[in-house]
């Protein structure tokens, strides 16, 4: 009985990793396509998400059957119920890596980035594609020391969202409002994909510590968005 | 057994119910605040989103308890998991109208909506009390006609959304972008805000027919946003 649950728990830790890294793919797509204004790119990012969908199915099965037919009590409880959890925040990245790809084809042939913010988004794509492959070893490993430090690269998104937003709403924005607003959008899915990242790693460590962080209730931008630009 | 068992269950779905309250009192009030430049009711919306936060803590706890003492199969632990993901739609509600009154805190004592938008915000607030407060009669009395007319509130919502967005890109936009920003994310706020209720509906038909909507899965805006502004 034991064996069979923790078999389980394996089986579902590693659809979890294989979901993170579908997720890092769809978003480092993602950046490439908005980019380089690459709609094939793009569209590739848009269908494979059902892929990201599908396994967080799978996941949601296979717990429904662990806590059904092995009925876990307490920490073995919280694991599975904790998995449920991270499987919904870890779509939904995939759903903001396709929101990305959306607007990347949405102005095909131009790009949507105008070409003084390209490093910034190139440096935000990057720090999303690290964050969530940090994120699926430490669902693997169990590992609550990189857990931890997930919350310094999501403070490097932070601070691009936050240079972003300043440039933006600089009096000299040189762009029209389609781009800012284009701008404003982007900047948003990057910043949240971090934030749903940031909520995995909590969840780790709540699962190997019991302590919970503050945003461990998946509400992770909350105590982030007090020093972020504020309306954003 | 089954006595104890649906008391549990009952207990859960009037918590749910008593979210639905609160996140619905807070996005009229965030709303009232956005538009009155009300820096007090503001504040008062920014404050309250603990109670909101507490009470879906309480749900977890109570959902734990139940699966765990209690060890439902098949049909009723799809009732507690659901309802624990229910209480994290209706969570996210209560950060976005957060969201909304943080804006309308920063713009102070000006109103961060122009002078000519204020009925679409006006409208987009009443929609999202309108929807919100549907939904807890829906969990309260497990309606799934009220619940697939949810659907429908939230076509007005997008309608209204898609017409923000018209204004915002139109070439006679006569605000700088810094208002072409803080109206961008607002609306993504109230957009977001209804699309939790359509999920917290849709997860309500799913209990009582097993019919998952497309959108069942929490990520309802996938569904929408192809007819929707194509970037938001």
């Amino acid at each position: 009985m034991r064996k069979a649950y923790h078999d389980e728990l394996d089986r579902i830790a590693e659809s979890l990793v294989d979901m993170t890294h579908l997720a890092a793919s769809a978003m480092s797509r993602a950046t490439t396509a908005l980019l380089d204004a690459d709609v094939h790119l793009a569209d590739s990012v848009i269908t494979a998400d059902a892929d990201i969908d599908a396994q967080r199915e799978h996941i949601d099965l296979l717990s429904f059957d662990l806590i059904a037919l092995q009925q876990p009590v307490a920490t073995d409880l919280r694991v599975v119920v904790t998995s449920m959890r991270m499987s919904s925040d870890i779509e939904r990245m995939g759903d903001l890596a396709r929101h990305v790809a959306k607007v990347a084809r949405l102005r095909y042939p131009n790009s949507a980035v105008p070409p003084e913010l390209r490093g910034t988004f190139r440096e935000m794509g990057a720090v999303a594609e690290l964050i969530v492959e940090k994120t699926g070893s430490v669902i693997a490993a169990r590992d609550v020391e990189t857990a931890r430090a997930i919350a310094r690269e999501d403070d490097a998104m932070d601070r691009l969202h936050r240079e972003l937003f300043e440039q933006v709403t600089s009096k000299d924005w040189p762009h029209d409002t389609e781009t800012a607003v284009d701008v404003t959008l982007l900047g948003r899915y990057y910043e949240r994909f971090a934030d749903h990242a940031v909520s995995v790693a909590e969840r780790v460590i709540w699962i190997v510590t019991g302590e919970w962080g503050d945003e461990a209730d998946g509400s992770h931008e909350d105590a982030e968005d007090a020093d972020a630009s504020p309306a954003t």
